[in-house]
């Protein structure tokens, strides 16, 4: 999950300080082991800028260590607004349909999209979880099944190419997940099905939202286009657990991830308010409010609604 | 598969009677062993009726084997002209995506879908195979994959919610894939995920093409709401070859088939001809010209379109 890249990102590089090694190769390493999600990248560098920037060569581990506590902190503190935020989207009864995992074992709290699931269950608004099982890896059937059983929530676990007869039928009240990566332009890279599930929300009518932190917007990438999707190795999906399913010899088409426009998102959820619409200037003043401290939900700015998603 | 399930049940009879069992009761178990693909029972059908119909007991056996024989043959002509047709709708270069199997294992001949594909690849026309790997069963990845080896095809498999990215990045020229049902007014049933493929492909401009015999249009069912739609066990999808996969006791929603309305199929190839576009009208007209034997294609009728289906 990207909000757990940024933190084991940043403990990485501090781990690379206490033992002695090239901090900034190592934060190299990190920061390019995967390509999607920019939390790495961004944990990585405000660890090694911490390091770099203490004044003794003994504390500047200690300094690396603080620095990756502190995003640690932060993150548990944004799943808790981010839960709050999204809390305000969810209609009484809701049957929530989400998409791989975005709770706690993604996240240093309750998570993102997850969160905001919780959330709905302790305020008595969920009805039905419908879990995508989330292929080739299962992130929904492994993980969040095993989330949401230990937080006791109504749910099921479906195929991900069954989604659509359930909005056919009237079963799916919102979708609700996570991104790796918003570009500036509100952009989604997320795993792979999410733009399949917003073009079939689009044509059901169903509210999508997606939840992140601000740290997951990367304004430094102005659109979908710029957004380097991850290509997995072809027996991800070719064999099970060891055991070849497909014909031997069979290649696959396996990007981790997919990339949904702004124009499908109904809003995105963020620590520091909703964007929606969703749109670059939108984007830009979460962004901004976060370089002052000021929260963006505060500023009475009407892109901020924070109203009830109506269907 | 839906026509191997009618020559399958035609068989069952025959075994049946050659068994001295009761042949009716039989005929009744086996018409009901699977709710939704209509071949089955009409194969049943018309095995009973030959059975029936014979003038000496000791015949009557023989005359249900004829029958079942016969079936047997007509289907794999039908997939030969089922492959002729649907050919026509091919464009030179075509990549093609396809979901569940619809090949020679589950036809008397080349199968349906399958088989216009394996026609495109042998008047070069087909530049990459698709093949959905069809959760939860996996028959595109077990058996789809095997057989476009088998036929020396370009292909590769993929998660079946990748599909919607292929389309995004204009790497799908067409959807082609089968049918278990056709209502009276166009509507078919058929692998869950098929539905979630026609609102996609509508979404991106793709055709979206159904090849299916005669057989498996029911006039008998006016519309797709009449469609009994078969749901499977949870555990198939929350374990996988006898290992748990989701949370112990995950429930799960696992419907076998989903149902496409009519708006949203470009064309339905059949061994008579191609409707097109799909309405109660012209699949009546396929239906009519079986009974006086006319083939539909050649009776110069504007519903038969067989021009490239262009994007």
């Amino acid at each position: 999950g990207a909000p757990m890249l940024g933190v084991a990102g940043g403990y990485g590089v501090a781990l690379a300080a206490f033992l002695s090694d090239d901090v900034p190769a190592a934060a190299s390493r990190i920061a390019a082991a995967r390509p999607t999600a920019v939390n790495l990248g961004w944990g990585v560098l405000r660890v090694q800028a911490a390091y770099g920037n203490s004044d003794s060569a003994r504390l500047a581990p200690l300094a690396a260590l603080a620095e990756a506590r502190a995003i640690e902190a932060e993150d548990a503190a944004a799943s808790d607004a981010i839960a709050a935020h999204g809390l305000t989207l969810v209609p009484a009864g809701a049957r929530i349909l989400t998409h791989c995992n975005t709770g706690a074992l993604v996240s240093a709290g309750q998570g993102t999209a997850f969160a905001v699931i919780v959330a709905a269950h302790r305020a008595g608004r969920l009805a039905q979880l419908w879990v995508d099982e989330t292929r080739p890896l299962l992130q929904g059937a492994r993980l969040t099944s095993y989330e949401a059983r230990r937080a006791g929530l109504p749910y099921a676990v479906l195929p991900d190419a069954a989604a659509a007869s359930l909005m056919a039928a009237g079963q799916v009240d919102m979708v609700l997940l996570g991104a790796d990566r918003i570009a500036a332009d509100g952009s989604v890279a997320n795993k792979v099905g999410t733009y399949s599930l917003a073009v079939l929300a689009r044509h059901h009518g169903v509210p999508f939202v997606v939840a992140a932190p601000v740290s997951t917007i990367d304004f430094g990438t102005p659109d979908g286009a710029g957004i380097v999707v991850e290509h997995r190795p072809a027996g991800e999906v070719t064999s099970y657990a060891g055991t070849q399913v497909a014909a031997a010899g069979s290649d696959a088409y396996n990007p981790a991830f997919d990339v949904t426009p702004p124009g499908l998102i109904t809003a995105v959820v963020t620590e520091r308010g909703v964007a929606r619409p969703v749109n670059a200037g939108n984007l830009r003043v979460l962004g901004v409010s976060g370089d002052t401290g000021a929260r963006g939900h505060d500023t009475g700015d009407s892109v901020f609604s924070v109203t009830s998603v109506e269907r």
